[in-house]
């Protein structure tokens, strides 16, 4: 029997034991047990050589630390969290004023799902291929805006914008992007192989990569997207770490011809998370991360190929999840294909995209060891009228 | 008669007295005095309020403190530096020893030369309108690294990549992209008016925007350059303030439509610098920034205009600046149009694009107050080869 009193603190509960995500709840890093949070501080000397990483205000030295560092503050934690006892001076606190637990460096967004990038090819390319020559090659990726990463719950104003026309006002295809986001650290360096990504990825998080997607639709040609996408990206407030998956871990689907060796995996890093889409309090979608084209591990060496480095504090995200269903699919774009289709929510209302004090909330679980469930914390918005 | 003695620390010189730029050497914030360095913790005494901030090690609560603190700092060090006596503790050192000057927060990168974007239109579309529709209604832009903008005199090695084919190996189309940037400061805000876009631009570098251009042809399409741009952005070690550019104000060339109100000016924004390229001892180009389709005030409209917030420490960038002549532009993509025409330099050497142990340096001036020129320190880097 553990000291800690949570009903979700349970290995059948996607916060239980099994799991223990890092976040910073009133100024301290705190560890997610079950809907609580245990603040690290006040038992900061149980962490030993590590006392000073667990007791910072957000989680930019533990990301710093490095793989040994993080292994070895988790196994106290494990040890600490099951023990019958508290350890002297723990306290458990409410975890609703977790705030963006880390400085985002480097912001990355891929686009890794090859179900996505043809649906969004088909819709904002209907006269070409859906899927461009490069696509099956590597991970097409862009950097997007660090200093617009915000934490889950952070209500996100509609933006203006110009759109097709030319014309200017607040958008009117206000869309969701449901992806997974890895959080980076260990030393800086760069040219990170597949085999050693996994010591430069510190945790994971649920991304809800918001978009305009009429203001995308007439910016993105040729550089990419740009104020489409930077007025807000939401991020789970607790950071599940990479060693809460190891029981989550597939390969990714297979390919039509071989990539190129640097994005040669020599173990599966494709993880099997089943993210669900919350759109006012109907279910619209449960996509599945095990689709995704390319691991983080190719995308990290991917993104230091060319001898970029790798900070920590950044943040690179997965790309859209979506599957080959209607009710696999990962943003409101490809669900009413480019706003022909009309979804209806539990009451009845009809939905395109997103309308003014709509609330969006992704979640997702993987399997965890012992057939326990390991969850990444929800990220949620509500949509706010342009102001 | 100053107290600083440095041949270069006149009127007539880019670092003379009307120019000031800072820098960080040994340390320290410095302001540079023609090719001399002050620094100015050991007379931080004489800023009176602003004497933390002049004492930091990097730029960035200077930047954070505002407009006013920017003038009134600025202003105390025309006096300090024509003074007829050194301020107490004062001491002119080397420049060579100059660092990053301030931590990057975001880097944006604009397109906004006309001519440099239907060259690269001609070239990499060679089948489509070069100038795309949404061109000349918005300033078109993407994020890059921040994480990889190094100081000017730091090696560049040859990246690696993927290019058509697909094949991998070092970069066969290394290219510059000659730009300037602007520097921002002040309190984080979005929807910055271009009436007050100065007082969020703290002042004014070059940038080198090293460009791999068969790793940016094989992967742009469709989320814009990535590996082709990542891997190192050299901007200058001096930061000239905006004030300095009292006199180089221009207005932007005219325009065959109005554009959106938000992207209207009320007042000149362009900036009269000349730039000038060096490769390898040989001037191959002198790019004029007054011809820049839109200014540094629109660019940062435009940025966060969707609500985005603008953070001390953000860098953008104008965009390769090229003219209507081969002698004015601003990359070797253009002048040796892809790579078709060979450019000589002195001593006979040919080239298309950069050789390893090239070495390129960009430098710029503009008119000052009074018949003064005032610079933009220079941004160097020298190719290494692949490792």
């Amino acid at each position: 029997m553990t000291w800690v009193e949570d009903e979700a603190f349970r290995a059948d509960q996607p916060f239980g034991p099994q799991t223990l995500p890092y976040g910073v709840v009133d100024g301290q890093i705190a560890v997610r047990v079950g809907d609580q949070a245990l603040p690290l501080r006040p038992i900061a000397s149980s962490f030993g050589e590590h006392a000073e990483l667990v007791s910072a205000d957000t989680l930019n030295p533990l990301l710093a630390a490095g793989r040994q560092a993080w292994t070895d503050v988790r196994a106290r934690l494990i040890e600490l969290t099951q023990a019958a006892a508290a350890p002297k001076g723990a306290t458990l606190i409410p975890i609703d004023n977790a705030v963006l637990p880390f400085q985002v460096a480097d912001y990355v967004d891929f686009y890794s799902s090859k179900y996505h990038a043809e649906n969004a090819g088909r819709i904002f390319r209907p006269h070409d291929e859906p899927l461009l020559p490069n696509w099956t090659h590597l991970p097409v990726g862009y950097h997007g805006r660090a200093g617009t990463v915000v934490v889950s719950g952070t209500p996100v104003v509609r933006p203006h914008g110009q759109r097709k026309g030319p014309a200017f006002g607040p958008s009117q295809r206000l869309d969701i992007e449901a992806e997974v986001g890895f959080v980076c650290g260990g030393p800086v360096t760069s040219r990170v192989s597949t085999s050693s990504a996994a010591d430069h990825v510190f945790g994971v998080v649920l991304v809800n990569d918001w978009s305009a997607r009429d203001i995308q639709g007439w910016e993105y040609q040729p550089l990419g997207p740009f104020l489409g996408k930077s007025f807000a990206t939401s991020v789970s407030a607790w950071v599940t770490p990479l060693d809460a998956f190891s029981a989550a871990r597939v390969h990714t689907p297979p390919r039509n011809h071989p990539v190129q060796e640097y994005l040669v995996e020599d173990q599966p890093w494709g993880l099997d998370l089943l993210l669900q889409i919350d759109w006012n309090g109907t279910i619209v979608s449960r996509p599945r991360f095990a689709d995704m084209f390319y691991s983080f591990a190719q995308q990290l060496a991917h993104m230091t190929v060319n001898g970029a480095t790798v900070r920590p504090g950044d943040l690179f995200a997965s790309g859209t999840v979506s599957g080959p269903d209607r009710d696999q699919l990962g943003c409101f774009l490809e669900i009413s294909w480019g706003g022909r289709d009309k979804i209806t929510l539990a009451g009845g209302e009809q939905r395109t995209f997103l309308e003014d004090h709509d609330t969006v909330r992704i979640t997702a679980t993987a399997p965890g060891p012992d057939g326990s469930v390991v969850g990444l914390a929800e990220v949620a918005g509500t949509v706010l009228p342009a102001s």
